[in-house]
């Protein structure tokens, strides 16, 4: 491929729409065009890598014994009727009607079309497990796209179903996948993604890992425990919070404090620390009913974890006159009885704390949970805070770091199989339900991450595993028939023993050729010009900077090769085993 | 591979909601599933046909400097609105709102996007000519899907876009890319794919080709002319009818035709040949104005011939009393004048002819266009009939076959450059605009198409370019230990030489484990039993069943190589050399 005839533009000024790096850079580098908000076309750079990235992933999943398939990207909206989701997911999930006025979705994720796609065929036992999977087109209405290619509307995933006779199987499959996810990223040239413990949220079931690469661009939040290597999403670890009530509490009692409707303002009004406060943040499910979550003062609710709780969508609420309840004054004693209230654990044990009294500009001190709300019960709605307790050790050890999702596994049960009536004989002619895992990940969406923590300050340093191309060739000066003859020839030369050469031969300056190439990112350059024809060399020298050399034309080919191979090596060094079946 | 994993099941039963041969062996093979009406999913074997349809496909557009990209499937209705077709594309294109309920379509084609692509970039002459490319899903909500894969509303489509400096240059690449498409076709195992001359329908533009498989199956009709060759579909053939008016014409007079409100009952009445009659056929426009097309009583209207005319969609009228139009009884002669009137060449020249008279049960005799339809004009809105005479050489020598519409290719012209303002600088700085090419062909449609022509009594007979595996290897009786261990190393043998091998080693009856084989259509089979195991051999056979042979178990691996390379050598035989650019 010669640049001259590539589509695409690069240039130097930074858009200033763009919030992480990889996507300035991959707009920069003539990558990808927005079509419309959170919309994207892939211009040939990212084609290519999004190629590689999709060939990895195959040959993995070929590996597990996967059976690629193609599920439709329109399905019927009577499909995710089956399964209860229709209703259930939120407003991303795009419905519409086609010209019969039959209600369609444009899918977001396969688990009812892949049920659909088995159901009749495993009827019997013997035909267990097997795994599904396709890589393909989806969409997902995004109430915010940011980043890029990082979190879209439109995007291509690989998304895989395994179908189990028992849970016991399902998890053995489970272990190898995540094995076979490790190696993904690995191959990619991300051997630090690290699987974490997350929330299943919309997917349902009970066990499931994300996939993090941790980089301050990320938009999940990752606890990290120092002291035993616990991980997990903050959604989804356990708030653990260690508190016991006074000797002699105090009674409750009302105690004016104007203008303090926020946390802050209250604490300093009754210098007090912002532990001893009890705080309320209210949400609205779908039908408008107020939720009114309490929690200690310093902790911020999980509304992963209140969605789970209450199998219901919630959305930030807006307060009315007529709701009765009086925002920044809210406490859990003498509330409205038409609000769902849920209480974080992090007060159960407390006593003495300050809380809203529901009266315009009044607060109730000596606010003592136990017995003031009498009979009432606690859950983990809370996220674990950076400094807090580990959920495994029980130290207080816990880091946050900001990551990217790039992949994740769920073990889903029979939510899907069970809703759809899939069923099977087993071995005594009995009906079973079976139990199924489903594994994702965003082919795009790892192009970019890959980009965001493989670059420096001129542009991406691609992995040799997915760059677009391997190798660039710099002919300086193509008018200089010495240059031209030298470069013209060692492009053939590569081309024909399979190397990917990206090939430039323009009549501009070596800076503008130079910054180009930077932002094509490809993990070989080599630099043929004047001078180095006339002393019958080339410059070769790698993105990464860790190699530049000068090596004589005739063993310039060779020289190459040698040099994809160690950068090959490299990335394979880093790859774990496949983890066997049995 | 092996059969017994296999996701999908295979049965005898033909289906009986299959309207065509192919469709009923893709499901009784276990190839694809309907998940809505024409929405399928792939099953493994189908997923591998398109792939190695797309490779084919993905070659030829490389070889003619092709850059692969990926546009959305969901786009802005702003950028259909560009170009004007959000208005001017009926209920096929399916339109609808996203969350914030801005206007989005789902892509049938791609025309807009590319040019949105490429535009900014493609601002100087230097950078023409180029050509991108995908290979992707799209929709189009079709109101009657039929035939399995061959009428859908989601498909997967390679849709190219090439963009040039002028008119010369356009053609020029448009014959290499019908060369490549000559190519594609007979790579696939379809060499008998004609080009035909096409109407360019919404798409625009002047000249364009349809890529014909003659098959009684398909839905287009095809004009071929026995004597000079040329080719066109029906509904773009020129329809020519010679005559001449009547010496001493007969004066126009109404006489009472009761009960003849159709061509054949009139004809009957008045005992007069079709050809002496002219008929109406009502339509009505978007904005229900009636649309009235006049033709020869033996000839059709061409919807796409008056579509084109109009530049506006039409449906079959409902007509309402309030009207003014007397169904079965119409003439050019007296009609209401609200409605637009279209008459056929077929009777421009054409005297003594009999027509309704607008009043019921009652027609004109003596018909004379030129003398009682003074200054109107004529139009080419008829279809060329069976025994016609042919446009290009002027013999009554053209005969109508059905086929299949595998591919189509368009000369665009400027129509989506200049609405959508792409421009660029030529060599003496004068702005001008691009015209362009586009180039489809769909990748299911084709695998189906295949399928129709290249199969018997029991299943599809694959090329073996576009297999789902090469060879299918079937071990009778593998409870026996010498069948087995024979079957279990020629399949490892046969792998590690990198042969695609499906293994059958099913414990079930010969009968049904060849029947299964026949669905999977794979070009050679090998049959492992006790007997051939004992006697130290293996059958092998190829699907079309011109060889059928037993060879030593030790050449069985040389043998199966052997033949697969004499297969594609037959194939590749029938593929016409690369046009060259220059």
């Amino acid at each position: 491929m010669k640049v001259e005839k590539m589509i695409g533009e690069r240039f130097k000024e930074r858009p200033s729409d763009c919030a992480v790096e990889s996507h300035a850079l991959m707009v920069r580098g003539g990558y990808m065009k927005q079509v419309a908000n959170g919309i994207y076309s892939q211009m040939p750079p990212l084609k290519r890598i999004s190629q590689k990235i999709e060939q990895i992933i195959r040959e993995e999943m070929d590996a597990l014994g996967g059976q690629e398939v193609s599920m439709p990207v329109v399905l019927p909206g009577s499909l995710w009727q089956e399964s209860g989701r229709y209703d259930s997911v939120g407003s991303e999930l795009l419905r519409f009607s086609d010209r019969n006025r039959s209600p369609m979705v444009l899918a977001m994720t396969h688990e009812e079309a892949a049920v659909q796609l088995v159901r009749d065929y495993a009827r019997t036992y013997t035909r267990y497990p097997f795994m599904i999977y396709q890589i393909q087109t989806k969409f997902r209405d995004e109430a915010r796209p940011r980043a890029g290619m990082i979190r879209v509307r439109e995007f291509t995933m690989k998304d895989a179903y395994s179908f189990h006779t028992s849970q016991e199987d399902l998890e053995r499959y489970y272990a190898r996948c995540l094995r076979a996810y490790e190696r993904i990223f690995a191959r990619v040239g991300l051997p630090e993604v690290v699987a974490v413990a997350s929330d299943s949220g919309m997917m349902g079931g009970s066990v499931s890992h994300e996939f993090m690469l941790l980089t301050p661009a990320g938009e999940d939040t990752v606890a990290v425990c120092s002291e035993c290597g616990f991980r997990a999403n903050v959604e989804a670890a356990e708030c653990i919070v260690r508190s016991e009530p006074e000797q002699e509490p105090q009674p409750l009692t009302a105690v004016p404090t104007p203008h303090s409707s926020t946390i802050e303002d209250l604490c300093a009004f009754l210098q007090i620390p912002v532990e001893k406060t009890c705080k309320a943040v209210v949400y609205q499910k779908p039908d408008n009913r107020y939720v009114i979550a309490f929690v200690r003062g310093d902790l911020e609710i999980s509304e992963s974890k209140l969605t789970a709780l209450l199998h219901s969508e919630i959305r930030p609420a807006e307060i009315t006159e007529e709701s009765g309840i009086v925002a920044g004054y809210i406490g859990p004693v003498g509330l409205p009885e038409h609000a769902v209230v849920v209480l974080d654990r992090s007060i159960q044990n407390a006593s003495g704390l300050v809380t809203g009294a529901n009266r315009p500009e009044t607060h109730f001190t000596g606010f003592f949970p136990q017995r003031d709300c009498p009979g009432a019960e606690y859950y983990d709605i809370a996220k674990i805070k950076d400094g807090g307790i580990c959920p495994h050790c029980g130290k207080p050890a816990i880091s946050l770091s900001r990551g990217i999702e790039v992949g994740n596994i769920f073990q889903l049960g029979t939510k899907y199989s069970e809703s759809m009536g899939m069923q099977y004989t087993d071995e005594n002619g009995e009906l079973k339900t079976p139990v199924m895992g489903c594994y994702g990940i965003g082919v795009g969406r790892l192009a970019a991450s890959v980009c965001e923590v493989r670059r420096d300050a001129y542009g991406p340093v691609w992995p040799v595993s997915i760059a677009p191309w391997q190798v660039e060739l710099c002919c300086l000066r193509s008018d200089d028939a010495a240059a031209r003859e030298s470069a013209d020839a060692l492009y053939r030369e590569l081309q024909s023993t399979g190397v990917e050469v990206l090939y430039d031969d323009r009549p501009v300056r070596a800076g503008v050729m130079f910054s180009d190439a930077d932002l094509f990112g490809c993990p070989v350059r080599v630099v043929v010009s004047p001078k180095t024809a006339a002393a019958g060399e080339v410059e070769l020298s790698t993105r990464d900077k860790s190699v530049k050399t000068t090596v004589p034309r005739g063993q310039a080919a060779a020289a190459i090769q040698s040099l994809l191979q160690d950068l090959s090596a490299a990335v394979l060094q880093k790859v774990p085993p496949v983890l066997d079946g049995e």
